[in-house]
């Protein structure tokens, strides 16, 4: 079973447009959260894993929008782990509110080995991530 | 011949995340300012299409990353009206610095009617919204 | 006692600039979070609030940054009213991390009447609003 | 005469808020951005500081906030160097639309050195950079 995970957001007000509905952008912002809770759950953290001398860059996203999310609601992001490549990690994405779909999407993560503190070339995903995204994730959180 | 718009942008510090790159989410607010560029260019502005009762709501948005835009860099970003359906239009973008391509992506928006100031149902796209975005635009800018 | 509310925040990884710190402009977005629950623990929603013909214009905001915020970190925000006058409301700010104060401010709130869902004319502050504000909060959250 | 410069933006849809008005946090970035355009009239770019060795940490801000901007509204940002003390710059700001002033404000920055591509401690401001601020900025933009 692919590793998953899912945390909670509130809208914040700055997040919503002159329409009234969170800004299209701030979906892929909220991806990225959920991203760093993947780490969190699989590495201990994303800062772990730079430590550890790799990185992620983004080399594709997409967004489906299917309802709109207001201020103020409280959202469920779910994220799993889609695809697992030599060098690239696929994401999927679920946006809910109460058990509505609002949005979904997909994120093509590439990893980077780290140099200097900046990421640098790509490289294939060390044995030690990809254990940890290959394990199913404890039951609690 | 499809219709057609490029604008400059200047990448701004906040924009940047830790990584000293533009943050992924940050292109779809790019794609978005290009949006009210082609409004502007088409039918004047996004609010005189709004002041006659049509609106857009984005359904899907995918941005495939090239190589990073950095602080301070001046971006050239290129819309397109890639199709018009009976209730949607996808656009094409392109986001270059001297004639590099940093980034490339497509947006589908749906044409809604507009009701008491806010989006409403989904509506065919009318007749001079239409012809404006088939329209070849003027050379100059 | 003045009304005074708590709540954690972790910072985002877009929130950081190139820096590595919370970008200065996003302490303000912070604070306007903080705002949302104030309303929340004082009159059930910032909603409510609207509801009741009530609304709450920003006039003045002042941050003083003591140490850097960085990625991931947990954030203690607390904010207190600090004086209510006839029309308007100031709020005082301290962010804080593990107990140490990273930056502390105040904005000055006016309230407005909602005329067909938008701010409207300032107006005093009505009874209802004054007195939840005024009111000790309940020692849980 | 102290150092004084003026630009222009277009405010983005995604700036504005439910309220239909520029968020209140975003003048702080439109206040960066001027601060950006400072550092190129002055010393050619922010860029050539941080290679001189010097960077800039944000110590206070604030805005006082006299009538809403608004979606594509064409605003004129004037940043002027107010003082210039051992260590720190205070620098004033004004934001107008068609004459009107819509927000003004002032921001403290504080001179560190750069140590590892880092902002390190605080600095006395180099002769280098205290003469470009406190020349007459030539006339034409």
């Amino acid at each position: 079973m692919p590793f998953r995970h899912t945390l909670q957001l509130r809208v914040r007000y700055n997040e919503c447009d002159a329409q009234n509905v969170v800004f299209n952008a701030n979906y892929l912002a909220y991806f990225d959260i959920a991203v760093t809770e993947l780490w969190r759950a699989a590495l201990g953290s994303y800062q772990a894993m730079v430590a550890g001398g790799i990185d992620v860059v983004v080399a594709e996203a997409t967004v489906r929008y299917r309802s709109p999310a207001r201020f103020d609601d409280l959202l469920d992001i779910e994220i799993a782990v889609a695809r697992l490549g030599t060098t690239s990690m696929q994401t999927a994405y679920r946006v809910e509110r109460d058990g509505e779909l609002l949005a979904e999407g997909e994120v093509v993560h590439v990893f980077v080995s780290v140099a200097n503190g900046r990421p640098s070339g790509k490289t294939p995903i060390p044995d030690w991530v990809r254990e940890a995204l290959e394990e199913e994730p404890a039951p609690a959180r």
